[in-house]
C-alpha cells in the first residue's frame, strides 16, 4: 500500500513516471513521463488505484483522499494562475479513469468540471465567447447528469433533439446561445425528476461526484464483462485522472484529435491520425463530423471516394502544430521505444498532449513495426521481441473476422482455440462429414464432443460445444487440429435429437449459417467478412528466428498423427512432447479389435485382439518417427479409461452386438461393469497399464519395433515411453521394469542400437509431492498440467464451466486456471516436483504437455522453474517460442543487462 | 540393508535380540533373545527377511548367503557336538518361516531335515530307537515332498492309508519299521513320477531347498490374501529359521506342547496349554489325538464330558519339566511384559523352547490382562495401554461371530464397519424398513447405497454392497450408525431387479439368511453363533481413564442427529468434528422442499422453498446442540451436488413429478442440466454456496437462530461453522463475510452473546498448498481426508476399489489409503497445510474430520504433526481415544522416559 493517494504533475515536474502503471493507471503514468519529458502536458493529478480498491469496500471518499486531492489542486491552479472556484475566471477540470491496461469505451469521462451558473459567465467574458461557455456547460451538465446521476443518457439527448426540431435545426452548432440555456434548464429539470436531485452548482461537489463515477464505474457489468474476456483481474481497481480542461472547441485556431505514430493496422512508418477543428474529444468519436486527416500522405492512401480525400489536413492547416506535433511523435517513439497512440488537442493554436500509451495494432503491423524499428536502430532485436504479443501470432496464423465488420455477437463462451470459422450448423459428426462431401463448409456443434466425433471434427471449420471448458476435449482436439472453437458456451441451448440450437435469442436449425470466434469466444449470425491469414510474412521469420536465438525453453508439440507432427515441425517444433495413443483406436479398422479387447473374458482372449491392434500401432508409429527424425517423440501408453471406447446410446450398443455378434445385453453389461461414477478418478492410466498389462506390453512392442525398423531405413530415431497417471513410485517401477524387459529383447533381438527413455506424466498431486522418489525411476518427467490442475483445485474440466464463468467474472479467480496455469497454486506442486525430482536424478528431462503449454504467462513460469522444455498444440508453437523467447529478455532487463 | 546375512544363536550367546523383528522376523528375534536369556533353546541361526526380499527379485541362493548359513551351522555343531551330515551321528534341522508379524498357518515348515538313507541309521543307532528314526525320516519325505518338490499332499497321504488299509491298521503308530521302510520306498516313488526328481539325498541339498521353498511361500496365494486383508506390506518378507531339531517323539519321557502364559480368551491369570506326550508339533495341530492340559487348573476349567479332562497334566506326569516351564513363563511374561503365546518340546526330560511371542487374545483378555498386569505391578499404566490393540475395543462394542463357529465363507470384501450382523436378505431399502416391521432381522445387499436408502440403512442389522470403497456412502454411513457394514465385495453379484444375489458359487434370494463380518470383511452362508458386545466391562473403563489421563489430542464425533451426537458422548466424544446437513434434508417432511428449491427458475423461488425449510433445519441444530451442551458442534454447509436430491430412475423421476404436479418432461431436464460428468469434482461444497448464496444464508440462519434459542434455555452452545471444498482465499473469504454478517445480525437483534467460529475443510490439494493464506480468513481447518485423498491420488472412492484391492495385494500401495491415511503423499499436504496455516494465524484451531479420524496409524499420524482434535463415528471414539493415548506413550518411550 502506498502512502501516497494522489500524484500530481504539471509545468515539467511530476510525482510519478511511466513505471508506476499499477498505482497511476496507464494514463497517469505516462502523463506524469510526458510531464517530466517537458513535452507539454495539461497540469493535474492522479488519485492511485489503491484508492479505487478502497473505494469499492468504504463506498466513500476519506477525508485525507480529500486533503490530498486539494492540496494538488491547489498547485495546478498556481501554474494555471486560475482558481477552480472563482466566478470571474475559473479552472476547468476533466476527470477520466485509466487503469492498468487500457479498457477502451469501458470506464467514465466528465469534462468541463467546475462550471455553474456563474461560473459560466466568467468563462464566457475571459474566453470572450459566450456561445462556447454556454456549450461547454450543456455538455457538464448531460455529461454529469447521464455518468455522475445515472440519468438515462437517451433521455437527456433526446432533449437536445426536441430543442432541434422545435427550431428546425439540423446540427448542434445551429443552436443559439439562448437556445443553450433553456436547454442546461431542462436538462436540469430532467436530473430532478429523474434522481430527485438537483445537478450540484459547487464545483468540488461536482469533483467529488465525478471521481466516484470513475471508481464505480470499475465494477459495472460491462467492465466486468471486459475484465473477464481479457483476463483482467478484479483487484487492480483503476486510478483517477484530473487534469486542467484545454479547449479544442474554442473556434477555428482550435482543434483536437487522436494519431499513431505509425499506421496501427499495416505497421507502416507514418505519422497516421485524425482530427477536428473547433471540437472537444467527444465530438472526433460521435461521428457526427467526418474527422480530417492529420497529414497528406495519409490522405493520399485514403481510398477513392473516401470524404476526408477532399478535407483539408493538420499539416495545411495548422503547420506549425503539425510540426510540434510530429516532433513530438519522434520523441515519444524514441523515449518508449514503441510505437505510440496519443491523444491531443490545440487550444488557439497551444499544442497539448492528452495522453499517449502504447498503440494497439494488427498482427501484421506488430510484426512489421518490430522488424522496422530494429532495422531504423530505434530498438534491439531483444527489444523488438518485446513489440509483439503471443496473441498477435494467432492472428498470423488462421482467419480472423474483418475488424470493419458488423457483427451480431448472439452469446460468448471460452475461447477454446483460436480463430474465425464460418459454416452451416450441423448437429451430429457423421452430419459434418456428409455435408462436407457435398462440399458445404459445416460448423459443428454439440453440447460436448467425444471421441466418436473425430472425423467429425476433422471435417468442420470450426467447433461448437455448450459445455466443458478450456481442457474439453472439444477444446484439446480443436487446438491440435488448429481449428477454431468456442467451447462451454452458457448461453447456447443445444438439442441434438431435436436438430435446433438457440443462442441470444435466435434459433438455428441445421443449415443455418453462423460464425464463431475461438479468439474471443463469441457466437455470431450469419457470415461476416473473414481475413485470411499471413503465415509467410517475412517479418514472421524475422521475429521467429530472433525468437530462436534468444530462448532456452525447447519448443515441442502435442501431435497424434504423422500429419500433424509434420505441421507442428514447419510450425517449428522440436520434438513431440505428447503423442495420446488412444486417438488412434478410434479408426474404422481398428476400433473393432478394440472393443473385443475390452469385452474379452480373459486375459488370452485380451492377448488375441491385441495381436491384431499391434501392426496397426506399429504402422503409426513409424510414420511419426519418420517424420520427426532427429527429434525426440514422447509416446504416452493408454490413458483413458475403456469404457470410453464403447457406445453409450442403446442404438451404438446394438450396432456394436451386430458388428461382433454377440447378444445387446452382453454390450450393456460390460458398459454397466465399466460405469464409474468420476471416469477422471477412476480406472484409467497407468492402473489400466497395471490391471491389464498385456495392454501397455503390446504398445511398448509396437514402439520398439517401429523405431527399430526406421532405424535400419536410416532415421534418427528418439522414442520416450511416458506411463501416464502414476502416482506412487511402485507403479511408475514397475511399469517401467516391463517397459525395459521388452525393450531391450526386442532391441537385442534385432541387434538395433535404438536408444530410448522411459519417463511418467506428472499429473496427480501425489506424483508431484513424491518427485523425490518418482525420479529414481524416470528418465524424464512431463507435466500434465491439465489433469494436474483439475486435481489440484478439484475441477472436472466437463463439469466446471458452470461455476468457473462466474468465478473468473467475480474475481474469486484471477483467471481460468485451465487456460492459465495457477502459478500459486498448481505452481508450488510442479516447482516442488521439479527441485525434488532433480535432487534425486540430476539428469531427469522436465518438460509438460498440458494444454499450458502454449500459454505465454505459463510458458514464462515454466521457463522461471526450469523446465527443460514446454509442448503445445502445433498451432500454438509459434506462440511458444515468442513467449519463451520474451520470458529470456524480461529477465535481462531485470538483470540490468 | 544389513550387511549380515545369517544371525547365529546358542549356547547363551546370540547375534539378534528381540528388537530385531524386521530383520529376523517375530520367532527368529524371539528365539535370539530367549537365547541370551539362559533360556534353554535349541542353537540354530536366522536368515534375514532382506534375503527373502532378495530371493524375490534372483530366484537364487547366493554364494555369500550359502557361506554364511554354512559358517553358522558350524557353530552348532559344534554346540551340539555332531555333524550334519555325519551318517554316524547325524545333526539334523528344522526350517521354519518367521515374518515380522505372526503370520498362522500362512508359510511353510520342513522338520528332520539331514535324514537319508544313510543318516537314519545313524539316527537309529544313537536314539536306539528305530522306529522312531524311520517315523521321522518318512515324515521329512513327506513334508519335504510336499512343501519343497510341490507334489499334492493328499497324493502322499493317500500314500499312508493305502498301507494302513493293506495291513488293516487303524493308527499311524501301527505302522512297523518295515511298513515305515516301505512307505518311503512308496513316497519317493510318487515324488519322482509327480516331478520327476528325486528327493535329494544330500542334507545340504535339502536345506536350501528348505529355505527356498519358505521363500517362496511369502508369495503364494494364500499369503498375498492374508497379507491383503490384515495389511502387512508385501516388501516386509519372511525370515527362515533353522534350529537343531529336538525331539518330542523320543518315547514316553518326551512330549511337545503350546501354552498361553494367561488365557488368551478371558484374560485369567493361569497357565493356560496342552500337550501331547511322544509326539511332534504338528500331531499337536493335527487333532489325531486329543491334546492334554498343561494343569490341574486348567482341567478343572474344563467342561463337564470334555475328553480331556480324564486325562493327565503335564503337572501330573513331568513334574520336574512342568516346574520348569513354569518358571520360564513367569520369567518371560516378566521380561516381555506382556502375556506369551509359547511352544516347547520336551526330549527325554530335558525342556526346550521352541518359540515365544506375544499372544493373540480377545478384546475381553486384552483388557483384563492390561488391567491385571498393572495391578500386579508387572507394568505401568502407560505399558499397560499398549497391551491393548484398537481392534480390541472393536469386539467389545458390536456383536462378533463366535471364533468357535464353523463358518462357510463365501466371498471377501472391504472391512468398512465392524461387527458381524446376520439376517435375512433384503435388496432394497423400502423392503428392510418393511420386513422390520413386520419383525425380520434383515441385511440390506445393494450394489451401492445413496442417501435414498437412509431409512433403509437404519433398520437393517448390517450393509452389504459390491461396488465403493472404505469411503463410499455405505460405509461412511454405516460406521456413523455403528452398524457392521461390508462393502465393494467384488466377489459379489447383484442384481436388484430380479432381487438375486450370488457369492461364491451360491444364489441367494431376498429372506435367505446371510451373515456379514464387518471387521474382517467377509461374507458367510447362513446364521453362525453370535458372540454379544461387552460394553461395561469394568476392565474398559480403567483402561480408558488411563488413556484420557495420557492423550493429547481431544477426539470429537462426526454425528448428524442428536441421537448420534448422545451415542458419541457416551463413548467419551468431546465435541462434533462433523455434522453433516445434507442428511437432514432426506427426511420426508423436507425433500419435497429441498426439490422444489432444486427445480426453482430463480432466486426468489428458491428462497420461498428456503423459508420453509429454514425452521427444520433450527429444528435439528437446536437438538444437537442440547445434547451437546458445553462442547463444540462443527456444522458443516451443505456440500453434495444438488442432482443428489434428485432421484436418477424415471420411476423415482415420475413421483417426484406427480408430488410436485409437474410434467416429468421437468423433472427429467433438470436431472439432465444438472448431470455431471465427474460429480466428485463438480458444482458442490463451496461452489453452490458462491453461486446460490440464498442456501448457505439459510443455513447460517438456522444455525446461529438456534444457537440463540437454546442459549436462552441455558446450554452452553460452541457452533462452528464449516465451509466445505474452499479451494481458494476468496472462495472462503468471501463465505465467512457472509455467515459473519448474517450471523451477527441476528445475535445483535436478540441480544444475545453466542460465540461462534468460521472456518473450513482442507480437503481440496490446493487449499493445503495456499493454507497461509487459507488460514488468514478462517479460525479453523478440518482435515476432511477423504476428499484431500480421493483428489491427491487421483481415486474416486467410488470407482477404485476396481484396482485398490489389486494394488494393495501386490503390494504397489501399502494399505488402502481411504482406511488409513497415507502419511508420505496425503499426509504431506497435512503436514504443510498445519505449518503454513499456524504461521499466518498462530491460534488457528485444527482438526480431521475424514474417516480417517478413527484409524489408529492416522490418529498416531494426526497426534504428530500437531492437530487439536481427531473427530470420527461415534463407535470409533473408544478407539480413537486409545489411540491417541498409546502415541504419547511411544512418544515418552522413544524419548528414553
Amino acid at each position: 500500500m502506498s502512502s501516497k493517494r494522489v500524484y500530481f504533475f504539471g509545468d515539467g515536474t511530476a510525482d510519478g513516471n511511466a513505471t508506476m502503471k499499477n498505482l497511476l493507471g496507464g494514463k497517469g503514468a505516462n502523463l506524469a513521463e510526458m510531464t517530466s519529458l517537458d513535452i507539454p502536458v495539461p497540469p493535474g493529478f492522479t488519485i492511485t488505484t489503491e484508492m479505487c480498491i478502497e473505494y469499492q469496500r468504504t463506498r466513500v471518499l476519506s477525508d485525507e483522499l480529500k486533503n490530498e486531492v486539494k492540496a494538488a489542486l491547489a498547485k495546478v491552479e498556481a501554474i494555471m494562475e486560475k482558481k477552480f472556484d472563482n466566478p470571474a475566471d475559473p479552472l476547468l477540470f476533466s476527470v477520466r479513469s485509466g487503469a492498468r491496461v487500457s479498457m477502451p469505451g469501458m470506464m467514465d469521462t466528465v469534462l468541463n468540471l467546475g462550471l455553474n451558473d456563474e461560473t459560466v459567465l466568467g468563462l464566457a467574458a475571459i474566453s470572450g465567447n459566450e456561445r462556447f461557455s454556454y456549450d461547454s456547460y450543456r455538455r457538464l451538465v448531460q455529461m454529469y447528469g447521464d455518468v455522475v446521476m445515472g440519468v438515462d443518457g437517451h433521455t437527456l439527448e433526446h432533449a437536445i433533439d426536441a430543442i432541434k426540431a422545435a427550431r428546425g435545426f439540423e446540427l448542434d452548432t445551429e443552436l443559439s446561445v439562448d437556445d443553450l440555456k433553456e436547454l442546461i434548464a431542462t436538462m436540469k429539470g430532467i436530473i430532478k425528476k429523474e434522481t430527485g436531485n438537483d445537478f450540484p452548482t459547487d464545483p468540488f461537489e461536482q469533483l467529488w461526484g465525478g471521481v466516484e463515477a470513475v471508481f464505480k464505474s470499475w465494477n459495472v457489468e460491462r467492465a466486468i464483462e471486459y475484465r473477464r474476456i481479457n483476463h483482467i483481474p478484479g483487484d487492480w481497481g483503476t486510478a483517477v485522472n484530473c487534469q486542467a480542461m484545454v479547449f479544442g472547441n474554442m473556434g477555428e485556431t482550435s482543434a483536437t484529435g487522436v494519431a499513431f505514430t505509425r499506421d496501427p493496422s499495416s505497421g507502416e512508418n507514418y505519422f497516421y491520425g485524425e482530427f477536428l477543428v473547433n471540437a472537444q474529444g467527444e465530438d472526433v468519436v460521435a461521428g457526427t463530423r467526418t474527422p480530417q486527416q492529420l497529414n497528406n500522405h495519409g490522405r493520399d492512401l485514403l481510398p477513392a471516394g473516401n470524404v476526408a480525400k477532399d478535407l483539408a489536413t493538420l499539416e495545411e492547416l495548422m503547420p506549425e502544430s503539425y510540426k510540434a506535433l510530429d516532433a513530438i511523435r519522434t520523441r515519444l517513439e524514441n523515449h518508449y521505444k514503441d510505437m505510440q497512440d496519443i491523444e491531443f488537442t490545440i487550444q488557439d493554436n497551444r499544442l497539448w498532449m492528452l495522453q499517449t500509451r502504447g498503440g494497439k495494432r494488427t498482427g501484421v503491423a506488430a510484426i512489421r513495426v518490430a522488424a522496422e524499428m530494429e532495422k531504423e536502430g530505434m530498438v534491439t532485436s531483444d527489444e523488438a521481441l518485446l513489440l509483439v504479443e503471443p496473441d498477435h501470432l494467432d492472428q498470423l496464423l488462421h482467419d480472423q473476422i474483418d475488424p470493419d465488420a458488423e457483427l451480431n455477437v448472439l452469446g460468448t463462451g471460452l475461447p477454446a482455440s483460436p480463430g474465425a470459422a464460418q459454416g452451416e450448423v450441423v448437429f451430429s459428426a457423421q452430419d459434418a462429414v456428409t455435408m462436407s462431401e457435398a462440399g458445404k463448409k459445416v460448423v459443428l456443434v454439440r453440447r460436448e464432443t467425444s471421441p466418436e466425433d473425430i472425423a467429425g471434427m476433422n471435417v468442420a471449420e470450426g467447433i461448437l460445444t455448450s459445455r466443458g471448458g478450456m481442457t474439453s476435449h472439444a477444446a484439446v482436439v480443436a487446438r491440435g487440429m488448429g481449428k477454431p472453437c468456442v467451447a462451454g458456451c452458457g448461453d447456447l441451448m443445444v438439442d441434438t435429437n431435436a436438430g435446433v440450437m438457440a443462442i441470444g435469442g435466435k434459433e438455428f436449425k441445421a443449415g443455418d449459417m453462423v460464425t464463431i470466434n475461438g479468439t474471443n469466444g463469441s457466437v455470431i449470425d450469419g457470415a461476416p467478412n473473414l481475413v485470411p491469414p499471413h503465415m509467410d510474412d517475412p517479418n514472421l521469420a524475422t521475429i521467429m528466428d530472433w525468437a530462436d536465438a534468444t530462448r532456452r525453453l525447447k519448443v515441442r508439440t502435442n501431435a497424434d498423427s504423422p500429419h500433424d507432427a509434420q505441421q507442428a515441425r514447419e510450425f517449428g517444433a522440436e520434438g513431440i512432447g505428447l503423442c495420446r495413443t488412444e486417438h488412434m483406436f478410434f479408426g474404422e479398422d481398428r476400433i473393432l479389435k478394440m472393443r473385443q479387447m475390452i469385452l474379452a473374458e480373459n486375459e488370452a482372449e485380451r492377448r488375441e485382439a491385441l495381436v491384431v491392434i499391434k501392426p496397426m500401432q506399429q504402422d503409426d508409429f513409424e510414420g511419426i518417427f519418420e517424420a520427426m527424425d532427429t527429434l525426440p517423440v514422447t509416446i504416452r501408453l493408454l490413458d483413458p479409461p475403456l469404457h470410453e471406447f464403447l457406445p453409450h446410446d442403446a442404438a451404438g450398443q446394438q450396432t456394436v452386438a451386430d458388428e461382433m455378434g454377440v447378444s445387446l445385453e452382453v454390450i450393456t453389461q460390460k458398459v454397466d461393469s465399466l460405469h464409474e461414477e468420476n471416469p477422471m478418478l477412476g480406472h484409467r492410466g497407468c492402473r489400466l497399464g497395471l490391471i491389464y498389462p498385456e495392454i501397455y506390453e503390446m504398445q511398448v512392442e509396437a514402439i520398439i519395433a517401429a523405431a527399430v525398423a526406421v532405424k535400419t531405413k536410416g532415421i534418427d530415431v528418439r522414442p520416450e515411453i511416458m506411463i501416464p497417471l502414476t502416482g506412487t513410485q511402485r507403479e511408475l517401477g514397475d511399469l517401467r521394469e516391463m517397459a525395459v524387459r521388452i525393450a531391450d529383447g526386442i532391441i537385442a533381438a534385432a541387434k538395433s542400437d535404438v536408444k530410448y527413455l522411459v519417463g511418467t506424466m506428472i499429473e496427480i498431486p501425489r506424483a508431484a509431492l513424491m518427485a523425490d522418489k518418482m525420479a529414481e525411476v524416470a528418465d524424464f518427467f512431463s507435466f500434465g498440467t491439465n489433469d494436474l490442475t483439475q486435481m489440484t483445485f478439484g475441477y472436472s474440466r466437463d463439469d466446471a464451466a458452470v461455476f468457473l464463468g462466474e468465478y473468473v467474472a467475480r474475481g474469486i479467480l484471477p483467471s481460468d486456471p485451465f487456460q492459465q496455469l495457477d502459478q500459486s497454486g498448481v505452481g508450488q506442486l510442479v516447482e516442488m516436483a521439479c527441485v525434488k525430482g532433480r535432487k534425486t536424478n540430476p539428469d531427469i528431462h522436465l518438460g509438460i504437455c498440458g494444454e499450458h503449454g502454449g500459454d505465454p504467462s505459463s510458458v514464462s513460469f515454466c521457463h522461471k522453474v526450469g523446465l527443460d522444455y514446454v509442448s503445445c498444440s502445433p498451432f500454438r508453437v509459434p506462440i511458444a517460442r515468442l513467449a519463451a523467447a520474451q520470458v529470456v529478455v524480461r529477465e535481462k532487463i531485470e538483470a540490468g543487462n
